[in-house]
């Protein structure tokens, strides 16, 4: 793991802050990873993405291998320099897009085949070529190929994907080999069954990982579902290591994970919602395309410091997002990351002071009325 | 006309390069006048506007008043403050959108009546409320209302819309009033005849003008009828005022045109195209949608200083349009409006020293290529 270390400089409960240190910069955590599925945070520019506080992306892997392919992105000096970005990228392995995105799968022991959701043409993802890919992505943390069942799923279907998963990971660790600088994370699948969660917590251990993800949750079931699994995940998870939650979430999502010992996060929610005209405040969500904003000359949140709240009016941002304006979509994901990067500030600066529950409450309040 | 003055420092044959000073800041001329039609450069943050070397934007009446609405927009503190540009602001009449974009015209003495593209409403436009709008919206350079028949048309036709295009700068210039530090050009119409293009200069020059401006030109006519055009028309014009040269056109259109005297420029070239994955450079007009860009590592234009040329490869770009990320909507209308601020800068420091057909020859040669 030499080049790659997590220190961590305090906790607050089970909350935990420090620092990943990769050879190509600091990650501090509790992070927010930004989603740039196609080599490109959507609507950002690289400047902007760091400007908002991002530290580290995450890239996509089934996306990146059908278009524009990684051993062209390999040619072309490596994901990093293609896309502009030269702080540390997490890529994942590309099981969870082949799941929900391509056509006609057919899983083996081997791996996947299946068929671009792009071209329709036929593709392999074994956990050799997942690793293979990451490697010649540059990626500075890359993930085992995993298999992800949709939620609900059988008990029995779980622990058949699971006992695949674990097989898999272990391929894709040997895979991986010896890349100084560079590190590899397993992924916890189970389901919401607690015992299984904990089996494969133990099964990844026994590989020896850089770092441990919680996988095959944000599928669908309740925050408290999500919440209880990570409540009987967490603690079998070793505690030097880093904690990602994959794909997780909403505001008052991460909070929550961070009170249980999650240090990692990504989620295209800040910037999907951003083009669809939704942001997140600190006041909670809004829907910028409700006449209520037509004319209102305030800000967005008058607390952030993003350019879409320094700059413009809601009456503004109704008015763009209302005729589907690029600049709609480039100032609502500016904002939307600004305030998740402040929301993972906000905690890395309350947990020193034993204040976490207090940031995750104010937090959990203010997105509560969104529940209701 | 206290507060706005044009000032020329140098001429070269019938090329000129000065100052349009206002109190919003100075125009550097030759200008280019990027268009910001919905109240937002497309795809462009107001900074990022700035940056490419934009002394002033072009904002459409026709747009604005019908979303989100002249009277909301005053309310609101006018175009400036609303879009976040606080430099100089030249709106159109909206005559031209009326004639193009509108459905169900009817054109009267008073003024047209016609039905909105975006929902079907009714709206009249008479050239009172067409400078009321522009007043409303805190326009810095205000246009005259005026009829422009599309091309082609016979010269009765024309001779008859250019009569009422001259009623109609009269109301609007007296509707314009006395607005101190706020500009009203007229709008030279008559086609590609010379006889009536003159007899539209001399009318104008009888009510006079801040600046004028020629129309009804980059409707489909070749370069060459153009040109012959602006030869005609030109020397027409008070030499003393800005000749602002309207909807044009391509990097070649603008070079022909500047030597033929013409000051000022807008168009929706640069980042129309811009958003269709086409680039104009230093070589001519390329097609990142092209395969021949794929696994090109070199930038889009080595000379160019813009975050396209500086940041990324032909091969990103490549990458990126054909995945119709919006991003390539981004960086490449920044590419293209950064050339054409290049091309205007350069034509200012050529034309002291006597080179302004120098820089006009080699751009032109760019783009015969394309021609061909």
């Amino acid at each position: 793991m030499s080049g790659f270390e997590f220190t961590i400089s305090a906790t607050d409960g089970k909350a935990r802050t420090g620092v990943i240190k990769t050879p190509r910069g600091d990650i501090r955590t509790p992070a927010f990873m930004p989603v740039g599925t196609a080599a490109t945070v959507k609507a950002m520019l690289p400047a902007q993405v760091r400007e908002t506080g991002a530290d580290i992306l995450l890239g996509n892997t089934y996306h990146l291998m059908l278009r524009p392919g990684a051993e062209r992105i390999a040619k072309l000096g490596g994901l990093h320099e293609f896309m502009g970005w030269e702080r540390p990228i997490l890529t994942d392995s590309g099981g969870f897009q082949v799941m929900s995105l391509s056509k006609l799968r057919k899983i083996t022991e081997e791996g996947v085949r299946f068929h671009s959701h792009i071209d329709g043409s036929e593709h392999f993802l074994s956990p050799e070529r997942a690793m293979e890919i990451q490697r010649l992505l540059g990626s500075d943390i890359q993930m085992v190929l995993d298999e992800c069942p949709a939620f609900p799923a059988t008990e029995k279907d779980i622990e058949k994907s699971l006992a695949l998963s674990m097989r898999w990971a272990e391929r894709s660790k040997a895979a991986f080999g010896q890349q100084p600088g560079h590190a590899c994370f397993g992924i916890v699948q189970g389901g919401v069954y607690p015992h299984l969660r904990q089996r494969s917590a133990e099964a990844l251990k026994e590989i020896g990982f850089d770092g441990y993800a919680v996988g095959g949750l944000a599928v669908g079931e309740p925050q408290t579902a999500m919440f209880e699994t990570l409540d009987a995940v967490v603690p079998h998870l070793p505690p030097e290591r880093p904690h990602y939650l994959m794909g997780v979430g909403k505001p008052d999502d991460l909070v929550g994970a961070v009170l249980r010992g999650i240090d990692m996060f990504d989620c295209v929610i800040p910037t999907r919602s951003g083009r669809n005209g939704q942001a997140f405040t600190r006041e909670g969500t809004l829907n910028l395309r409700n006449a209520r904003h037509a004319e209102d000359p305030s800000p967005l949140d008058a607390e952030c410091r993003c350019v879409a709240c320094t700059q413009f009016s809601r009456a503004y941002l109704h008015h763009v997002v209302k005729a589907n304006e690029i600049i709609a979509a480039m100032l609502l994901t500016a904002h939307n990351l600004t305030y998740y990067q402040d929301v993972m500030s906000e905690l890395r600066a309350a947990i020193p002071k034993g204040e976490a529950s207090r940031v995750a409450d104010r937090v959990a309040r203010a997105y509560a009325r969104d529940a209701s």
